[in-house]
């Protein structure tokens, strides 16, 4: 058989279009192969322009992503889960993505229910809290239902403080825990007595001197300003958040020294943002929860204002069915390992911190970040190319969140159903990964596309809205 | 006459080589014109190989940026300048860039003269200062004479606090004063009260909070390691460096808060830092002096181990012959003006900020930094652009700064005076611009490049080596 270079005369390199196992006799002979991740457009996906009802879609669109844009995002305060979560009460534990029953939970959403019931003291080890979350006695419910995000097993109990954000524009509020730090926590499923140790330190000693340092501050701190500054840093505010959490470090800094005596535990405070780079996720997320709920209900919008995972389904929601969750089950992550893991350790998508991506930044502001492919796989052309692929589903660009590396263009912001069907292009997440057993905790970070089944169901509501 | 659109019987664009004015009977036409910053290849210039006494300069240079390399820049502690630098004493000042009398002082380097001498108690106005000045009983001389590196006006005095770097791979120290923030500073000839009151506090209230601070820090704060990391947050650690003081100020917060019982100071100071992107500016520089005086002194080296310029004079050093200064006049800086200045209130260039650009960093890194455009102007294409064109006249790219955008590429290490004046391209500098007149203060930034004498000269010198 006549070899590829011989029948070049030369070395040549193939452009593979399709299904990888398409090169393989190609890339046997040594030949090099390059991969185009590419479908072949769909044919026969109608654009819409009008609803049944006959609304103009893409004025709904407009409005929505109006409303987005002029969304102010402001840390105004701190509180108790229990105290100011609208519809919390003691026997309630909150959870990232759509509903859920306990049966169906995946390991790191129980292993952090579980710890959450012994960090509340409703259980003394992980038998009886096990015991405890099966008996019907614990009300599960999404943090979405709440104003709520919260990222990984998204689990909020009663006695966590959680910061308060404020969209001054709209004057509807949002909540979120603070961030544990990396490796074995909660939030990834982690049990034992460094996690509760550490959440009882963040209730005690962390939450009354942030809280003490924020009371002097009239104006609050505004949360969308530092992402927009952060996304001139390097950050893009879902997995890389180094720049926006040294930028809330100064922003609170000098109230944190003016209001808390105790100069031990002000310096430890201090000590416990600046060893974790994503203390700022925390703050990310209920940003832009608050920035899109003020978004919801705009009837005949196609335009996305909710992606969640709960480890197990995938579940989204639309501007003009806020109520409505359509599901999907949740994704395999590609992405880089801890030494001692595999993906036959990881648990499926997990986690509310989507929302960063569906407020238009996060992965849709990837361009912004490449370095952040030392944390989640890839590289930094493949950060450029995900952010130019994310214009061809979204219906704007956010003037308030620029790229530099684009020449300062606006990030892709609004997921468009229609778009997203019409292309066949799936909105890119890009994520950390839990292990799939209870207790153990964090074992990487990577990427994936939202699963498709979403997109479908909620085109063919949109066909009947 | 034949339009050039009608010549082709469509719309055309043309590509511009050589002088802008060439193009301009083809933009009369409406035709659009891009132009390219190009010149001729220099015809000619020998490839040196050997010095005339028989030295392998290739393996001179190696040397060289090894030594760079290896350098580890390390903040080990403060003191005032009397006591720490070596051959101050109490009638000398410190300016950047190569000597110079007082009567070839530009005006902003007068003016941090004689609002130094204010400063001090020397003199009590500025009639006073002047006639003192220009008295002889002052002894001026370049921070570079003294391990010292100074920005713009680069003045230091005798009571001034300055930061002490050690590289701790070679045990040599350098030194520099503590930036004083943006507008009517001394820095950039800035006299009057408010300017000597922020000089009196820092060294009165900042120096020792830094200093107590510092001294519980037994390994020091690694600098070179943050400006590493900043090349990843979109600094380049010349004209922005905004992640890297945010990242300084995360390093030493808690030392800061376990040392400072004063809480209104701790947080007078931590403002202070807050609120001056550039505070890192003065650790950046001498940073690279540290750096880049480990390798000076290597026979047979064409490597620039120094760029600095006095505002009337740019001055630069080579490693095979660190005492000799290559002068030339300092060039005139394109870039972008506050809103009351324009090119015409512009002194030339001045600083030995160019040390950055030396060691590996600064201009040369300017495509890890396309937000810096906002604040030298040119676009983030032409960042990146400047940065690729550099590889051209370094000899070497350093692997612990690494460009994220550049697929983590080192940065240009080395700036070579053969490849110089083969290819034609000069090193390109970004910079902040001083008002001509002393008194006044910083009225932009901008970019340009350094003059063709000085690696004319150096060139020459080279070949009689």
């Amino acid at each position: 058989m006549t070899k590829i270079n011989d029948l070049f005369g030369k070395e040549v390199a193939v452009i593979n279009l399709g299904l990888a196992s398409m090169a393989k006799s190609v890339s046997d002979q040594n030949v090099k192969v390059f991969d185009l991740d590419w479908q072949p457009p769909r044919d026969g996906t109608p654009r819409l322009h009008r609803t049944k009802s006959g609304i103009n879609i893409d004025e709904a669109n407009q409005e929505v992503v109006d409303r987005i844009k002029r969304g102010q995002a402001v840390l105004i305060g701190m509180g108790l889960a229990k105290d100011v979560i609208p519809g919390m009460h003691k026997r309630m534990i909150l959870h990232a993505g759509p509903p859920i029953e306990w049966k169906r939970m995946c390991g790191p959403t129980r292993g952090a229910v579980m710890g959450a019931l012994i960090y509340e003291g409703l259980a003394k080890d992980e038998q009886e809290a096990e015991k405890l979350a099966a008996s019907g006695e614990i009300e599960y419910s999404p943090c979405h239902h709440h104003h709520a995000v919260g990222p990984m097993a998204g689990v909020v109990s009663p006695s966590m403080p959680v910061w308060i954000l404020e969209n001054k524009a709209f004057g509807n509020k949002a909540y979120c825990t603070l961030n544990e730090g990396l490796g074995k926590v909660l939030r990834y499923g982690g049990m034992g007595p460094e996690v509760y140790a550490r959440l009882k330190w963040m209730e005690t000693d962390l939450y009354p001197t942030l809280d003490r340092a924020l009371g002097t501050l009239p104006n609050g701190i505004d949360i969308k300003s530092l992402i927009a500054q952060a996304l001139h840093m390097g950050d893009e505010c879902h997995n890389r958040n180094r720049a926006a959490t040294s930028l809330f470090l100064r922003a609170i800094s000098p109230a944190l020294a003016r209001t808390n005596q105790d100069n031990e535990v002000l310096a430890k405070v201090i000590e416990f943002i600046d060893r974790n780079d994503h203390f700022f996720l925390n703050l990310s997320m209920p940003a832009g929860k608050a920035m899109l709920e003020a978004a919801e209900g705009v009837p005949g919008s196609t335009i996305v204002t909710v992606m969640a995972r709960n480890g197990t389904d995938f579940g989204m929601r639309l501007s003009s069915m806020p109520e409505r969750w359509f599901t999907a089950p949740a994704g395999v992550v590609q992405g880089l390992y801890f030494p001692q893991y595999t993906e036959k350790d990881a648990n499926p998508d997990i986690g509310d911190s989507t929302i960063t991506e569906t407020a238009g930044y996060g992965g849709m502001a990837m361009a912004a970040a490449p370095a952040i492919t030392q944390f989640v796989g890839g590289t930094p052309q493949m950060a450029m190319q995900n952010t130019l692929e994310m214009y061809e589903i979204t219906f704007a660009e956010h003037q308030n969140l620029t790229i530099p590396a684009l020449d300062f263009r606006g990030t892709p912001l609004g997921i468009d159903v229609r778009k997203v069907m019409e292309t066949g292009i799936l909105p890119r997440i890009n994520t950390g990964i839990a292990h799939k057993d209870p207790g153990v905790g964090m074992v990487g970070a990577g990427i994936l596309r939202a699963p498709e089944k979403c997109f479908q169901d909620a085109f063919k509501a949109i066909q009947e809205m």
